[in-house]
């Protein structure tokens, strides 16, 4: 039994370029969720406003918590959370740095942590009967484009 | 403009009792990249090793995550990754506490950085010639399970 | 030179009891940011939700910040941000928990932290032709009450 | 109810600027609170050493606690804590730092953790027979000065 | 290939108990640095006092460094940093609290840390004129004593 | 009693440069256990790829855990763990960064951390029949080697 290796893929060599990442997801909830959503009914605050605060946020941590991600300071985070049909809310989180590696991971954790908090703010309405989430689903997270260019 | 409350909600008067939850999740990759995974050669080391501490931990910070969660100490986590199929990893996590609200969100947050890390590691094999990521997806991120007993 | 001790207050044997604190601060802003705070036309975003999420998210870390603190589980923290006339802003934080010792800590936490997050947000405002802050001022944070009663 | 974008500021474009800014704060304690602290009897250790340490720590953790301030590395954290006349603690905060953005909130988390670290230090000398703080307040927390000079 | 699971042992059916843990370590340092810090001429500050708090506030942070720890509220954290001899200083760190595991994790994080924060505080005077550490060492890091009582 | 300035060293005006540092450690296990490990049949998993995994990610996270520690964005953090002997697990991990100060303390602190790991991983069969751990110890925690070269 050897000795065994892992690193954070070593970037010491490499230039920083200005790095983009947008990244998005979706959060699929019963719509009548939505509409006490839409009609800012929803007891513990609007889910959308503190989803976009949680993601900002949750973007600052990444490197704290996907292993092998570099620590970063970020130049712009921003997070969008609107409302699209009768069922679903979108987040998309944009991030940008001047960096070795790119902000894709820093995108996509925004994002998920935002759809997550609005399931947080909605919990009680989602639930059945049986304490269950039947319909609740967070669905389509992507990275929508990565941009690399020369500082 | 008068005064608004932002709170988490209220749990003084509710008994503490034996919490459960289980969530689950995917990522679809590249067909090319889970052979990777599945024989070995993944270069920043095991995907799916790395998946099930960073789902493990992150449980752990989930109220420092989501705004109005409560931070609970925890019983039990445990975080199972494996392959289905040709292109899909799916991750489930457990949680346990004597609590007086759910660990639903806990067992998310575990599911969810999980997967993300899954894509971190395997980040190289996904991005096609322009640096995009045109099939890797997060998907269908599910609660699967809730009990709550009495202590 | 001998071996000198330091630590957080040993409350091994304390009874938990229920906990409750009320903790109150105030900032002072130039009366016209006030005016753009109360008219929704902050750049950066409303203020005072903004404030009141970073609230209850810096209650939960009080343990992290203040070095003697004791770890809590929290049942309760609500933070409520209102303007107070033409240039203050009040916040009041009120955090419970069934616990060894008291919680005033923790709204005091809450509190600063969202009084910061005030300034933060209007910083553009508040700054002269040169880039100091002449007017901005943080004050009267005090501890309103503290409840401690049997379980 | 449309998408609503919030963000931290975009300084993509902004160049490194030497960063400087100083904060100030001060705690009112009772006069005999304050003298155990000259005398080095307060139990639970010095309350001004703590203080330092603790508003040092807190100061590199900024961009965790305040919401939409940018995650920067610093060069330089100062804390100083004095006795003012019979009943006054004053902390101040230096921070230095090569960024894009200003460092006063970080001057400002950092004075401002090492005051609520010193009440905790000496909560046990200010509370009344009731368990009271009728005489501990927080205040006149300002930044005193703030620079810019280029790189 | 399988799914394989990961998992914090499970303790939902163990009985809460009054835990104590003991734990001790060494830093080894040059006599001359030793005398340094005797004397209070240690340029960065009173590295035994330093370190004591750093003991304290890494022992409430373990179970986020330490994969598999379950989190638990910390009744007592003791800090304990002496010199021994010429060239040694030793830290000790007690631990309690009433919880379903064993706090040894918690008082050796607490050590360790602290050690650690010894020999930042010392490091200029450590090196040699190549920049490197010939003689520091940490050494001896041993849980001392574990209790475990019925509550 | 004067004021009294507590501060991480000034780097403003020193220039980056490339660093990079190593640092082992070692911890004493039973044989038996060690045999455990060898053969995979540690029930919590694989104890080295946990530590490997707990020390990169500890890495980036020293400049919160030693108080006067410069917060640095790291370019690399590699964690070597491998068996020595009969009885003894070795840790390394190397750091690299183009920054202001040196990188051991980062590098210490992995090893540290990962050393930590192995030990709670394999606790249960560390322990005799009291409960106490007799042979288990931490040691020889050094720093091999510092460089820094001109970017």
């Amino acid at each position: 039994m050897g000795k065994i290796k892992v690193s954070m893929i070593d970037v010491t060599l490499k230039p920083a370029t200005r790095r983009e990442a947008e990244a998005r997801g979706r959060i699929k909830l019963r719509k009548e969720t939505l509409r006490l959503v839409k009609t800012g009914r929803v007891e513990k605050g609007d889910p959308l406003a503190v989803a976009r605060f949680a993601g900002i946020m949750a973007a600052k941590k990444t490197s704290q918590l996907i292993p092998l991600c570099h620590p970063l300071p970020l130049d712009h985070v921003e997070v969008e959370v609107g409302i699209v049909g009768e069922e679903v809310v979108e987040v998309s989180t944009k991030v940008r740095a001047d960096a070795k590696t790119g902000v894709e991971m820093e995108a996509l954790t925004g994002t998920t942590i935002a759809l997550l908090t609005v399931w947080d703010m909605v919990k009680m309405y989602e639930k059945d009967s049986e304490g269950q989430y039947p319909e609740t689903e967070i669905l389509q997270i992507r990275v929508e484009r990565k941009v690399k260019k020369p500082l």
